[in-house]
């Protein structure tokens, strides 16, 4: 369907208006309306009959706010198969005796189902984009696409051997000369070295290279543990920030996953090379790595985008919880209650999440920009008295408060209906798959 | 309505099955029946034609989980009117400019209508079982009673002047007068000393002689922050641990909710006098006031309840993000992803909380238990495919999915109806209240 269809008239919602630059209080707009034409917010303002256009679909948006869709930063999507699949359980343990050896039975298939598990599961959520790194990637390309969503899609690559180096390059470039820019312009393709653990410094050169020479943003996992920057510092006497730096991975862009354990010069180190940092709260405290320092991050001026990992360590792609426990767990790393306020949570996981992977015309709601737009219903008796919409966004609402959800002008989800895929079919499909790939 | 009307039968569930004594792995059964007559689980297990009487309501539980009800073991209901008001300050400026000064506007009508707004939003998220503290407590029964929950009750008692003691003794005692046992059994009432900063010793010692006279169990606030303990040990050369079991709040039985700044010398005595604690992880973070050495607790014997407190710091009354935020916040504590595992916070979150506030049939499913079930859909594409029901239901569940809540035989909600209040009647009345506490 081209982006281009019927014109919508998001009618007299309360409409959140964010900074497109950085984090700050954001403005509520109650009885104003969204007009979307051509994929794009063409008005947004206090309701204006002469720019109605003929034939538009009006939605009725009354008793809910009109915000940004999430941008989930950081997933592995088709992880979605191994759902609840050795919780509780020590990271070696876990990779070793539950995820690699299940990883190592999947087929392209399989990843395809995978990913349209998550993206009902995301479209249900209002996740509006979703930035992944996995392997057979052009099946996770083929489920954005097919869904409606917006993504920002990289090749695990590993460098640690030839063999390894060869296979990865390979799928990392096919995956950009047949997907970069596809399914009108929703699909990005990013250069994704796994972790330094698997990619020594000349590998993450060589990438350096290729990000300069196509320019494409670079996505890759950074000092999630203790131990991560331990070896670091053991094998090349440089934290894992710094490697990534002098290795030029931040040329274009660079999205850095995690950075539970950065120091004061790796912070001075992501701000002079305006990498942005993306938080997994969820994943990062289930696995016991610690808390990212988000809040000193972002005073320090990094963009911060939220993310929820994938599905096997942070169990769900809801970003309204991504937010809830990323906010909760600043205040208490901090002993700071003040700390990453609710705007700032709201911030993070629409913007800041979409200004990571480079995407200059997503995540906040003004003329001109891709109309990835959700409505959240305010009238549960979760979310009343609304005091503060906001703060009621971020701790009370819940991915069923998810009434409309637009991406690229096309809507995915109307009431509780998913429009773009068949939820019965993808669901029936991957417990399937799941009782494959995982025996009980 | 009474306990003892029509029979209903729970047809071919998931049936979990938990430790009536102690947290620990718990069971699945696939496709079983729970029989509810007179209130209580009259079968549990295989299908068996036999036992079904006539005229029983026959409830499909395919597809979903049939577990205990939740049991929310500490809130403050009325506090649902300040939702979102006052996020993200400091305890202190939170307390003085915002909710102080709105509770001293509060009357007996405004305490009910926020009562009900609880009582609407945890019959939805699947809690059967509250237990509140806080003043005009009679219009709190009148909300339980009418609309069909269980609960333990306490008035805030306050011990700093004569005028406090006077009062709030009396209102005490209307309370367990006109309510203990009320409504077919399903109240009753507790004694609420406020706290140790509240409440001298002197004052305490009386309330622990009143317990064992009419064999109340006492509910406390103690050593939530960590300037509460300095004061004690400063102005009593005792920890507020101390101070409670020496004044003879434990003797019937004392449930103290918070306990996050607790030595092993406390947690000794918490274990020898046989106390409850009861744990509010996203009210706790959300004020910054840390995190309470829950699985050490655990480990020692202490039974340990969850809760959300009131919606003015916890937000909602969720207990299934109560789960996940608490077993997260353990793991990042104790930097061991092994520690609470599902399990765990399922029983803290079900029979843990019953066994806090003394009601030693409810929080499990057996025969001869008060029938408070829930059945939690597992259809959800967050929560597919589910690997590990308990990790799901602790990780990826949300109140959504609570597809059938009933309490003391009597079903409350069916599919997404509430059937024992009119929702959209106390949505209506709560916003205009909190609109007059709180003028924008």
């Amino acid at each position: 369907m081209p982006a281009d269809s019927t014109p919508i008239l998001i009618h007299g919602g309360t409409v959140l208006v964010q900074s497109q630059s950085s984090p700050g209080p954001c403005e509520l707009h109650a009885g104003w309306d969204v007009l979307v034409t051509g994929g794009r917010s063409a008005y947004v303002g206090p309701r204006d009959t002469s720019r109605i256009p003929e034939g538009c679909e009006i939605v009725d948006a009354s008793e809910t706010i009109v915000m940004p869709g999430f941008v989930n930063a950081h997933t592995h999507v088709a992880m979605s198969l191994f759902r609840g699949y050795g919780q509780d359980l020590r990271l070696r343990e876990w990779l070793e005796t539950r995820i690699w050896p299940a990883e190592a039975r999947m087929t392209r298939e399989d990843v395809y189902w995978g990913a349209m598990l998550a993206c009902a599961e995301m479209i249900r959520a209002g996740v509006t984009t979703f930035c992944d790194m996995y392997f057979f990637m052009d099946a996770v390309a083929e489920a954005a696409s097919e869904t409606g969503l917006r993504a920002a899609l990289s090749q695990g690559m590993m460098g640690m051997t030839a063999e390894d180096r060869r296979r990865t390059w390979r799928a990392s470039t096919d995956l950009f000369d047949a997907w970069h820019g596809a399914a009108d312009g929703r699909i990005r393709v990013m250069l994704g070295p796994h972790a330094p653990y698997t990619c020594p410094p000349a590998f993450l050169e060589e990438v350096g290279r290729e990000s300069a020479r196509i320019g494409a943003p670079v996505h890759i996992h950074l000092a999630e543990t203790r131990k991560e920057v331990e070896d670091c510092l053991g094998m090349y006497g440089k934290s894992p920030v710094q490697i990534a730096v002098d290795s030029g991975l931040a040329g274009v862009r660079l999205l850095a996953v995690h950075c539970v354990h950065v120091t004061e010069d790796d912070i001075t180190l992501l701000t002079s090379s305006r990498a942005a940092v993306v938080h997994c709260p969820a994943s990062n405290m289930n696995l016991a790595c610690g808390i990212a320092p988000v809040s000193r991050m972002v005073s320090r001026g990094v963009t911060v985008g939220l993310g929820t990992d994938g599905a096997a360590s942070g169990s769900t792609h809801d970003m309204f919880a991504s937010m809830r426990i990323g906010t909760l767990a600043q205040k208490h790393r901090e002993m700071d209650p003040t700390v990453v306020p609710a705007d700032n949570a709201l911030w993070m996981a629409t913007r800041g999440g979409a200004l990571s992977m480079g995407l200059e015309d997503v995540g906040t709601i003004a003329v001109g920009m891709r109309a990835d737009l959700i409505c959240v219903d305010t009238l549960g008796s979760h979310f009343q008295p609304a005091h503060d919409i906001p703060a009621c966004l971020v701790h009370c609402a819940a991915p069923g408060d998810v009434k409309m959800v637009i991406v690229d002008g096309r809507i995915l989800k109307r009431g509780d209906e998913l429009l773009s895929l068949d939820e019965e079919d993808v669901l029936r499909k991957t417990r399937q798959i799941a009782a494959h790939l995982i025996p009980r």
